[in-house]
């Protein structure tokens, strides 16, 4: 038989990158809580119907779809926030706000690449029924603090607001219907330059004065409040413009008044590529080594339960990358630092002893130890070599003289100092002896 | 727009369900990694032609099969033990024993029944490359302490080996080929009664003489050692049936050293659906109301590493359907012991107040304590209502007045009582006054 492979561009996770990868969705669980969000849990697989709801040119392309059994159109969810506004639109009881939080897989028919998979993890945490710019700071907060505990400093989150954006395009006279377009140009700046936005907008069918003005403000960002006065002038005369500028300006004051704007950047020309984005907009990114690309997400969309046959209902919220911020602790020996190291390795001199090493083995479980036991009836010196490659702080060896005389040897695998220890008190006194 | 639904079978999470089903996931991690397991993540998707080597009657009718877009045959995975077996068949280097835990979602086409969806959540912990019935004990125990640390008591492991049931075979004078069909047969004498097991038997074929000496042992089960006396008897001739008595004997010994035989019962009946079973085998049920069927199972598989092209490779393992095991928790009102209130409701009096608020909030949260804000510019009288509502221990209060003198509010929601903290101490303060 042939070696059975993976699916084309999803992948297996075992050794350090599980290991940071759990570490992630814990320290995720932990803060999403402390915010006072709740989890929430959907199938991996949604009703073609429901997928399609969201819009969007690119979802028939990269969605895994398929007719099952029942000869229903079905497909492999993508996000999570399609399966949240299937939700909030078929739970009207749910309290406003709706504060939740998921982790979980999505897939994407994507070209594979570096640091992008068909099948990727995702933890979200989101806002449902809050129309204040302080929700999407929230989110931002909740970001911000999830990356203290993990990743630590060397990051940015750019925010910027699709009202911003709008009034941008109402002052450079564009139609609407070719809003978008210009937004997904002008959010290419850093890939490719102004000379590439300005291709890209020439293409798109923007006339020239209005290129020449999108060109001009392009790139205008900042990290403090001042930048908003710039905001204004270039926004002048549009309602929507400056409505979404207070906004940000409103964000702002959150961030200064918690500490954090050194992680924040306010960028005019930040629009993010879903089109079913409303208000705020944020985008984080790594700024060491390796670049990963963007490693959070998000944005307000007050138009998508609607879309989903709920009533008109403010929401907003943020995505983790979980997968390219396991590539970034990995590049940082982060799993080292990790607590996975074992306790105690049981050795059983014989197959006799093992069921003895087995009760010992359980009293200490019970007291949340982490112990391996050897399965595999090898002899006392491998066994040796074995805790000390598995990292073990102490090996148990469990001998029919010893049994005899009520003790076990506890050895020490630094010092290699090896004591005995009475089996009346193990219970008792093996915390403390573990624990020096 | 019609309301959207979830895909038949399958379901959405929220809730005290949800809480429940993460807390009993933290606890399966804690005890896996306690008993020297590292964890494994592989895709949701397969190649058909992995799903497809396991073999078995049901899985062209259960898989979620369907061609994707580069006319590659997939299928999502219906446990997670087909992924195991094809990354230790391609994985040579990996040390043996190998033993990995994975917790995550499988799906099968089944037909959707009460404690049974189309999409399930595992949790399984196996043992690769040990041939020693020391293993299959420390799958058992490992479940026992999950158990231990979840729903208690009121359950029981019955635990027998196919070796036996070949032994059984022999005896009887069944030939192989009928073998299999036997097992599912005597596997059913609870559901469908000994009358039941003999029309089963008749209908695959089995002979007068055959039926009437393995009706004769059906139910043959014991929760000592003094049971395997009466095995040996029924099983004198056949190797194969004393070598598998003799394992399970050395399981007992374990079980007897480990204090849990009350949970364990030796079972000559019990043969588990599954054709890859080759050695012992293990099934749990819960015995307390409600009756969710089997809530955990396992067994050696000895052969399933060579069916995906690998060598010949001993494994065991066990699977906890944490599913079913949410709803034994949820009966027993499990979600009100967890600790998932919130610590501090943070009421603005007003919108300008909110960045205060936040910035305390955050303050709390670095402290890990669990901290929700309003979010929607309500009055006062409105937030401590909701306060309540949310069984939050206190609200602080974030007043214009009292932020001019360098103070906010500390309600008790207990006690109805209101102090006063003076902003300077707050970081300090708080945490001795929170837990009080």
């Amino acid at each position: 038989m042939s070696e059975l492979q993976t699916v084309r561009g999803m992948r297996d996770l075992l050794g350090p990158e599980m290991e940071i990868r759990n570490y992630l969705k814990s320290i995720a669980v932990d803060v999403f809580t402390c915010y006072g969000y709740e989890p929430l849990d959907s199938p991996a697989m949604e009703l073609w119907e429901t997928l399609s709801a969201k819009g969007g040119e690119e979802v028939e392309a990269e969605t895994f779809k398929f007719t099952d059994k029942g000869d229903r159109e079905v497909g492999l969810r993508f996000d999570l926030t399609v399966p949240l506004a299937r939700i909030v639109a078929s739970n009207l009881h749910l309290p406003k706000p709706f504060k939740r939080y998921a982790i979980g897989k999505a897939w994407r028919y994507d070209r594979p690449q570096a640091g992008r998979y068909r099948e990727f993890l995702q933890a979200d945490a989101d806002i449902i029924g809050s129309d204040s710019p302080a929700a999407d700071a929230e989110v931002v907060l909740l970001a911000l603090e999830f990356a203290r505990r993990t990743f630590g400093k060397d990051y940015i989150v750019k925010v910027n607001n699709r009202k911003v954006l709008r009034g941008l395009i109402e002052v450079a006279g564009v139609s609407e219907n070719l809003a978008n377009g210009c937004f997904r140009a002008m959010d290419k700046l850093e890939k490719i330059g102004k000379n590439g936005v300005q291709d890209e907008l020439q293409k798109r069918g923007i006339s020239e004065s209005a290129t020449e003005f999108l060109l001009g403000v392009v790139g205008v960002k900042g990290k403090n409040k001042a930048i908003f006065s710039e905001f204004r002038q270039i926004l002048k005369g549009s309602k929507i413009g400056l409505e979404g500028t207070a906004e940000l300006e409103f964000m702002a004051d959150i961030f200064d008044s918690c500490e954090v704007n050194e992680y924040i950047e306010f960028d005019i020309s930040l629009a993010r590529g879903l089109d079913y984005y409303t208000g705020p907009v944020f985008e984080g990114k790594y700024l060491g080594e390796p670049d990963v690309g963007s490693i959070l997400a998000g944005g307000r969309y007050d138009n998508l339960v609607e879309k989903f046959g709920g009533p008109s209902t403010p929401a907003t919220g943020i995505s983790l990358g979980l997968d390219r911020i396991v590539d970034i602790l990995l590049e940082q020996d982060y799993a080292s630092k990790l607590e996975t190291d074992l306790d105690v390795f049981f050795a059983p001199i014989n197959r006799d002893m093992v069921k003895h090493g087995m009760r010992l083995r359980n009293i200490l479980v019970e007291m949340d130890f982490k112990c391996d036991i050897d399965l595999m009836d090898r002899p006392l010196g491998t066994l040796l070599e074995l805790a000390d490659s598995k990292n073990a702080s102490y090996t148990i060896i469990v001998g029919e003289r010893d049994l005899k005389k009520g003790v076990v040897s506890l050895r020490n695998m630094k010092t290699k100092e090896t004591e005995t220890v009475n089996l009346k008190e193990f219970r008792n006194a093996l915390p403390e002896l573990l624990e020096r």
